[in-house]
């Protein structure tokens, strides 16, 4: 893998052959002014080869001499072999500031999959369903007993197999498929969570099919659901797909759902409609892998209160009206077909149970999949969205809550929010003596917007500079026309209209950045309310699991300068992906697990926050870049007073 | 009630005020020659009144002088008072044959109904569901738990259920309900037969329901469906309905269904055909109790195993297949809704397996319904009709098997044959010097045709009057016009064409009484087969018990006579009505009893009488009025010797 050498701050990072130049700067925590997002436009982000080629690099805005004395675009140019790249006079930053910015992009490492080896490994890969091969001795004039009866007697004397429960359907598809192959059948027994609890005979098929064996698991978010395709045999997933939720066309958000619900027909309307959805997913995997639908045994579904409660069919009304309750705790195995699935009539569908009615099944099964409920360590788990949720402890206890942060972290309320799609300026960081911005979007595309991590970045990279102060709000006296007041107040611009997708300046104004700061409030006041709750305190925390899409991208210093995140060593931090639809998984892949869903369930204690009141008190003291309180953040309030003392600027005034 | 002497015989009997005078010499075993079913048309039924006065009794076949002198005729008249009745000279017996003919009507006493007060004092009364009300704490701020918690919280600590499953319609009722009514419900629990199983929460209804509590108990008959609708509060049945199961539009017997159900989508035509059936009759039973439909938990079926297979959509086709294999011995508990019956979501289905392919749940309820499964007596159960089911046994073992009698009991292959409807002959007595006709029809109507109970009284008239010999064969040297050869050979009339609704004269043939004979052949060689099977005989029987429409009207010294039924003191045969319908209810009502279907199950061996060698050499053998084996009918044997010196005619030359 190429390594890319920045002079003069000798600043190295090795990438992936192929990595654009300017996201390698921003890996390497190098700042290069830059402003189109990556399209060549703005022609800003000039850099020096002193050593090794790049392919392309060139846009109009490189002059024929530039090009012959080495210069090249770092948006345009590919790294294909080691480099030596020197930032030219008008990007560099100032050394001390370049030693007080962290290296790194500072996501969360990704917490290693828990796949078959894992579960086998731990005696885990237990499927809760078993596929067995028999050999029935066909009926004749002197044994005329029933089909049943004979599949049964079989099953107790040559497989040990009693006292199991019939499922009706299977009865209905018993005797023709007996007779299909010469009484040589594969029947699927759902073995129960309890031991003393019965097996079920549930599916009949001709033959020996013993080795085609699948399951579904699926995450139903409110934007997004996501479907995996399991093989019970080997324990592998076979294929995933995802495709957004079509409840979308009736409502954004989980509110808008719960009215339209309200209306007539439309509790069924949201059920025909997430189901189709489902349905969809299920066909491409289906289509993808070749698998025959009859051979799939079991599906499980995750997701948030609502979106759960309107897979169901069970009427979501009280989950936004004081206060607030959830339907139930648990939900007892349904019949894919009776919810509309186009699945055989023997799947069960295992439904995760919601804690409250904003600590949904999604959580649950994040938690699940974290296992942070068998283990010692004390865990903050969070997912970040509209609805943040947090679940803290280990193996002895588990408290929740969810903070309702509006939805900054998508994009929304802010001016120029978009979601994380081609073109938000998803990364960025600052000169904070030129006040320069260098952005870098989804897809390398000209800008259009900035996204929920993008956000982050910007106030982080804004605060630290010192453009803006502990309340959010910016200097006035910069030596820039990039802080300028606009139409919402004062705001900074991030691309200037020639350089955008949109043909109009994108900015940040303070109005946007009020919006983050109340979200990430929302959070940190949670963290702290379930902490003090248990008599314990940030510093206790072990580790912090991310889940969900936005865990993904967040640069973890950036979210602990503006005080979403805790202020813990890096390695603290870890990245679970979708844990809703890992939970999901795990649980179909292991019926030992299933039980776990219901030991979280009761383990887990939920913090009404609006119910807390010393919430409102955490959230106040929250509301300022990183927190009123300087002992949460001392590093953050060290390295930027450090800043301050570079840069000049003093914006911190209260002790 | 009225006494009614008929002279000169003095033989008495006492009737319902409003008694027909016909009707009421056929109970004393009185002769009057009649012909015309009670129109007054033959004119034949003169009597003389001598003391008493009846209603009405003329018809223009009663001259005014005949009138001034008492003369009535009975058909016409209305018993209202004490009558002394004198017989003319034409329709006397001659004394001797009186003396023969034991009076009566001959028919089984019906055992005392199994009800509520039965049950009751057997400990048996324990509905298969609970209510309870409860009066749920609402959910506040500092309570905010999930609708369902709370109420399986409430149950565990004020009503010590716990441990419970849920029903997952249940969840989605519950919100809802909760609310209706400020947190005051009413629950129903499905209780489970075995005690260390789970009860299940399954309906919940706001306010206090707990009276108003019901299930139905269903019988599908081939030809007719019954439902009863019984108050699980008190153990009533408030009512009964009964209507033609519309599946006859598709073919009159079983075999035509299941050849109709192999047609594409005939299967499912004939569930939901059965399904409109059932759904009308329990509209009718709402509708006349003005129950309100969510008020009803349960619903019991039973039925034989193709009406049970056909209700349930489960392909009945092997069970006309060699050889001959229903599909379960056992089936779960259905959703009432899933199978298409217009109840609540909650109401789950019971429904009786069957035995064999040709003794079904109809059977199996029975003698549930019989209760000889439970006590010492070693009893005979027979349902006749077509297929005529024979379960021999006591509370230690029980043996079963299928006859297949043919059409005949029901009217059926028989060429004036029809079912039991206005107009049939019911009741027949023959004069056998003269071989003048007595006959009695429902409704008292002019003759259409012979339905089954009127066949049998009819061949065991003619036998033994010595008109037919113990093949069946006709005499031809009989003092008679009424004994001709007609275009299917010799024929006794019973009704000459002006005496009758039909317009052609109503008789009997050989070939006509050659099916009677093949059928109670069948039945009788099913007893022995039965019996022998086990090392006993027909004298080891303690008691008959008929179940059954045929088994209420059957007479049964003639249905001995002829050799349908053994030959056993009267006092030992009972009727016990519908038994399907009455074990049905009785499991409806008691989930004791519940757990007894599977003892009966258990405890039958099903003989399938095709593959039994003995078998057909038992049939054989009871081709013969009343069987080959004299020591089988002894006292028959006798009477008819002795009615033969009476009237000189010797049928009987076999040894």
């Amino acid at each position: 893998m190429p390594k890319v050498t920045f002079l003069p701050s000798q600043r190295q990072v090795t990438v992936a052959e192929g990595e654009n130049l300017l996201r390698a700067a921003m890996l390497a925590g190098v700042h290069v002014n830059a402003s189109c997002g990556g399209q060549g436009a703005c022609g800003k982000c000039r850099v020096l080869l002193e050593s090794g080629q790049v392919e392309d690099g060139f846009s109009e805005r490189l002059s024929e001499e530039d090009r012959a004395q080495g210069f090249r675009l770092a948006c345009r140019s590919t790294v294909r072999e080691d480099l030596q790249v020197r930032i030219p006079i008008e990007s560099q930053l100032d050394s001390r500031i370049l030693t007080l910015q962290p290296p790194g992009q500072g996501v969360a490492f990704q917490l290693p999959d828990k796949d078959a080896a894992w579960l086998q490994e731990r005696d885990l890969f237990v499927p809760p369903f078993d596929l067995k091969y028999l050999e029935l001795e066909p009926p004749g004039a002197a044994n005329n007993e029933n089909d049943l009866n004979r599949l049964l007697r079989h099953l107790r004397e040559k497989e040990d197999e009693s006292g199991l429960q019939v499922d009706f359907d299977f009865i209905r598809k018993l005797p023709d498929t007996l007779r299909e192959d010469d009484f040589k059948v594969t029947v699927a027994l759902a073995r129960p969570v309890k031991p003393e609890r019965q097996s079920v005979l549930v599916n009949v098929q001709p033959g020996d099919r013993t080795k085609e064996h699948y399951a579904l698991a699926v995450d139903i978010g409110t934007t997004t659901i996501y479907g995996q395709l399991l093989d019970l045999f080997t324990g592998q997933v076979l294929a995933e797909e995802g495709a957004y939720n079509a409840q979308i066309s009736y409502g954004e958000d989980v509110i808008s759902r719960i009215m339209y619900a309200l209306k007539p027909g439309g509790l069924e309307k949201m059920q025909q409609v997430v189901v189709g959805t489902i349905n969809e997913i299920i066909h491409q995997l289906l289509a993808r892998t070749e698998v025959n639908p009859d051979d799939i045994s079991y599906l499980t579904v995750a997701g948030n209160t609502t979106m759960t409660q309107l897979f169901l069919a069970v009427q979501p009304k009280y989950i936004r009206l004081s206060p607030y309750t959830p339907a139930a705790c648990c939900y007892p195995l349904v019949k894919a077909v009776d919810l509309g699935l186009d699945l055989g009539r023997h799947v069960p569908t295992l439904v995760f149970p919601a804690v409250a009615s904003y600590v949904g099944g999604d959580v649950v099964a994040g938690v699940l999949g974290s296992m942070m409920y068998l283990e010692e360590p004390l865990t903050l788990f969070i997912d970040l969205g509209t609805n943040g949720e947090i679940v803290i402890g280990n193996r002895e206890w588990l408290a929740c809550a969810a903070c309702s942060a509006g939805p900054a972290f998508e994009g929304g309320g802010i001016e120029h929010g978009m979601r994380a799609t081609k073109g938000a300026i998803e990364d960025f960081s600052l000169n904070p003596l030129t006040c320069e911005p260098m952005i870098t979007t989804v897809g390398m595309a000209r800008p259009k917007g900035i996204c929920g991590s993008g956000l982050i970045n910007i106030v982080a990279a804004l605060f630290e500079a010192g453009l803006i102060d502990e309340r959010g709000k910016f200097q006035t006296d910069l030596p820039t026309d990039r802080v300028r007041r606009g139409e919402s107040g004062l705001e900074y611009v991030l691309a200037f209209a020639q350089d955008t997708d949109v043909g109009r300046d994108i900015t940040l104004n303070e109005i946007d950045i009020d919006n983050l700061i109340r979200a990430k409030g929302a959070m940190y006041s949670g963290y702290l309310t379930l902490l003090e709750g248990v008599g314990l305190s940030v510093e206790n925390l072990d580790r912090v699991i991310l889940a969900g899409g936005f865990g993904r991208y967040v640069n973890i210093e950036k979210a602990i300068t503006v005080g979403l995140l805790p202020e813990l060593p890096l390695e603290k931090f870890s990245y679970i992906g979708n844990g809703s639809l890992l939970g999901a998984r795990m649980v179909a892949l292991s019926n030992r697990l299933r039980a776990d869903v219901w030991r979280i369930i009761n383990m887990t204690t939920n913090f009404e926050l609006s119910e807390v009141a010393a919430y409102m008190d955490y959230y106040v003291g929250s509301l300022f870049l990183p927190h009123t309180e300087r002992r949460y953040f001392p590093a953050v309030n060290e390295r930027i007073s450090q800043m301050h003392q570079v840069t000049g600027r003093l914006c911190r005034e209260k002790a």
